[in-house]
């Protein structure tokens, strides 16, 4: 997903340096700014609607770009390209930065929130989304910006061969380096907050470390101890009934029926495939999805697209009058991942939907899943079982896997722990919540892209993910959708046009809190997560 | 390739409308357009070489983003994407243009121009070749520019449809708007020039009709009477020994064993599948070769790729300080060709190299290949046959399937013919230099991408690419080369390098007349092209 920003002009009004408004400090004036209108001068509402749209147009631009670069470049790019497009990327974030940080920009945001009642509810959502993204980013020096993008270019080749290499020593000093650059910027932004805190905002706008302490204190609260509870009985599913062989080739034709199963229109999609899935989307007509397939494990295929294909169904989703503008894609990454693990595990991993999952399946795999029954599917794949690979976890142990990386980010940000005590924490921490001795750090601490990606402070917006998840599935339950039978018919129609009203529609008009107070009536509560998890991992293990 | 253009910025300069120099007429001002610096300010070197560097960087990312939309964006975006690519790419142009016309940027370039002395030769350059895409925009609003992107977008979806359905007539309408359209830019450009003039210059400069039409009548003069020739004699060589089933993973290992063998960096290439191969490269770092396989068709595969591998050397080749600069990139469309044409006819139809071609080849191929001798291959892969599909022409027969097209944009662009004319015109003209009788437009006018991408004036580069590189090579062997033994000896280094130091390093720096003087000490002629052509066919032939 994408932060917005970029270049744009607002005709024949020359600029006057000096004439500030609002609180920010001074930005420093770099190569690239475009001209901008003078801050002082009277608006005129027509024209200042007129500059919005222009803004808008140039912000689309560079995002198409910039996403399109982020998307492809990793993934495609030979090897000695990596520095020439870390270069171009930093440039064009640049750009940005320059164009939302210019006071002219600043001063036609103010003016349009001041003629408020002049605007349409878009204009206004526009002018709120806009007034954010820049004040996130004024006080920052460009160059301190895109010293940090071209930092995360190279750090993002060193994790890639300490991971393969198992040297975690070789990635140390990069982490420390993004620590602190982070801590930098964080307080370039709002010195008044805690730089972790800033960067938990980033992305789920309205959290900090005070709404995850207690989030994860209730989760940590019933998934310990019930997961304790399991490994204890001893007893697992049987999960050699889902294993096998499985053609690569054919894998792939699958996951085209999956995206079909899970409603997405081919139209707007591309598939490819990567080492790390992901999805994103330049607009509501074009979105990607990159994942992989294991000739030994067709059923991590099957999740990752179920996952990825959630993604892709709210960035779709949108309402396409947002395209061009700064309202395109999903609010956050919590309500994005609220609608991956929607389809990953409120619908893939349900009992009801078994049926039509393996149908679909073993359309492909005949010889290997055709005598297996939903009930055994359903078992196979919901196997709560501590390992140390985030990405296989299963649905209960997961939020532990972030809860561990959510506590080394305090203790990095801190100052408590450098890089390296990391890989010591991150043991200790999977023995203690998962019961699992993790081997060494390329199944450790180095499994990630994350951290050299400059991520610190998203993964706690997976495990919330969930959570939004469970409270929007208990929502539509309440409000009279006979869950058993939507998900038995194979239609998720009802499903989607649901999620499309209360969630996907509003793209970043609204943010997650807001979409979970209109959706459901009540504000977030992490309350629906854990009995969804209590109960269904009880049933599971004959526990109650 | 790319015309370079964009966005930058002059540190802290205030813009002053109406102080215009030179003659161009006023650009008009558009929203992108950033700010820049006092066209009447008197100059200091200093800044006015770090400004040089602003544009330049600002440039490389504008032209990083847009090669690469261009690049994958056709191949793999989904279809209903298509508006939106074209969107943002004329966004990304309309800022490119607003950026090199604004009077700021022509100020600074005349006063860097006369600061000559001051400026290193590299920066000489640079200020020669942005002065001169700069003249190239400065009279087209960009609107117009614009419009005409968004035109050629819907055109090229239109073009796919109308091919695959051998449906001219929906074409039609689209071709007669694009003529009209590149008219009317071409007089907004330079309305002392014929229209069709300026789009052969921009192609290749330093080109008009009168030099094509003396290229063509010496083509035309030894071609059409040698093919007639060849028409007469009534044999063929045997191509069968070349035909079969190859498998299409295995053809797509020998591609990468034919990069080897031309010399390409691994590191440095990315190698896709597309319908209509081409190349292109973001920095020397970063080429792209997009190629195809046909599993009844294994030459077509090898010839395409040791044409794109030139392309692509030569993109690689250039100096690579001039990476972030606008001298990046091959000089022309011509000298372009002549690179991608070198490789795949003068060294890859070469009766020295066919033993080393058919080795590689043998190597994925021992069944079908394995008892071909190299004198069966190079006969094979010589056959001058006139058939209708320029992309499948010989190396005798090519330049007229070229000139048939020159003739035609002739005719469109004096308005002798409109686009309904253009089915009959080109079956007459098949007929009479090709003595091919065309079955179907699909086979026909609707053959190449070229017009629906407004590319009318860059045919004619591919037939001077040939002669430009028949020059080369004789020069080659002028000095000494012993071109058969290199040949044989399957290490194409003492080719390559000499390459590279007469045409690739230069970039941009210097434009192809000058290149060919340079390299080979007197003006361009077409004279070693015919030459060689008659030669080699007659020889092949048995004519004299």
């Amino acid at each position: 997903m994408s932060d917005p920003s970029s270049m744009h002009d607002f005709e024949d009004i020359d600029e006057v340096e000096g004439a500030e408004t609002r609180r920010e400090p001074t930005p420093t004036r770099v190569p690239g700014a475009p001209s901008v209108p003078n801050p002082a001068a009277i608006g005129n509402p027509k024209e200042d609607l007129a500059s919005l749209d222009g803004l808008e147009r140039h912000l689309y631009a560079h995002r198409y770009a910039e996403i399109g670069i982020d998307c492809y470049g990793p993934s495609i790019d030979p090897s000695r390209a990596t520095a020439d497009r870390g270069e171009a990327q930093a440039i064009l974030k640049e750009e940005d930065q320059a164009l939302l940080c210019s006071a002219g920009t600043g001063a036609l945001l103010d003016r349009l929130a001041s003629e408020s009642s002049l605007l349409s509810p878009m204009q206004r959502a526009q002018v709120r989304v806009l007034h954010r993204d820049r004040d996130r980013l004024v006080g920052v020096p460009a160059q301190k910006q895109s010293a940090l993008t071209r930092l995360l270019a190279e750090s993002d080749q060193v994790w890639h061969k300490a991971k393969a290499e198992n040297d975690w020593t070789s990635f140390e000093p990069y982490l420390n380096r993004i620590v602190v650059a982070m801590k930098e910027i964080a307080s370039l932004r709002d010195p008044s907050r805690d730089p972790y805190d800033v960067w938990l905002d980033e992305f789920e706008p309205g959290t900090d470390r005070a709404f995850y302490d207690n989030f994860f204190a209730e989760v940590k609260g019933a998934v310990v101890p019930l997961y304790a509870e399991i490994r204890k009985r001893g007893w697992q599913p049987d999960r050699s009934v889902i294993e096998g062989h499985f053609d690569e080739r054919r894998q792939w034709e699958l996951a085209h029926d999956l995206m079909a199963l899970e409603g997405l229109d081919p139209d707007v999609m591309f598939l490819t495939s990567t080492e790390h899935p992901y999805s994103d989307a330049l607009t509501t007509n074009y979105a990607i999805i990159a994942a992989h397939v294991y000739p030994d494990d067709v059923v991590s295929n099957v999740y990752t697209m179920l996952h990825e294909g959630g993604h892709a169904l709210y960035e779709t989703g949108v309402n396409p009058a947002f395209n061009y503008t700064s309202l395109k894609g999903g609010t956050s990454m919590g309500m994005h991942e609220g609608q991956s693990r929607f389809f990953e595990n409120y619908v893939g991993r349900d009992r009801a939907f078994a049926p039509r999952l393996l149908e679909v399946m073993a359309r492909h795999f005949r010889g290997q899943l055709g005598r297996v029954t939903p009930n055994q599917f359903y078992l196979a794949t919901n196997r709560a079982e501590g390992q140390p690979i985030r990405t296989e976890a299963d649905e209960l142990t997961y939020p532990l896997h972030i809860l561990v990386r959510y506590e080394i980010e305090q203790a990095l940000f801190s100052g408590e722990a450098k890089a390296a005590d990391v890989p010591a924490l991150w043991r200790k921490k999977y023995h203690d919540y998962l019961g699992v001795d993790v081997k060494d750090d390329t199944h450790g601490a180095l499994q990630d892209s994350h951290w050299s990606d400059g991520l610190l402070g998203y993964f706690p917006t997976y495990a919330l993910g969930g959570a939004f998840g469970a409270q929007l599935r208990h929502q539509m339950i309440v409000e009279g959708m006979d869950w058993d039978s939507v998900l038995g018919s194979g239609d998720l129609a009802p499903i989607r046009e649901w999620l499309r009203d209360r969630v996907w529609q509003w793209g970043r008009a609204k943010d997650s809190g807001q979409i979970i107070q209109d959706a459901c009536g009540e504000p977030f509560s992490a309350r629906y997560y854990v009995e969804y998890l209590d109960e269904k991992f009880s049933d599971i293990y004959g526990l109650r």
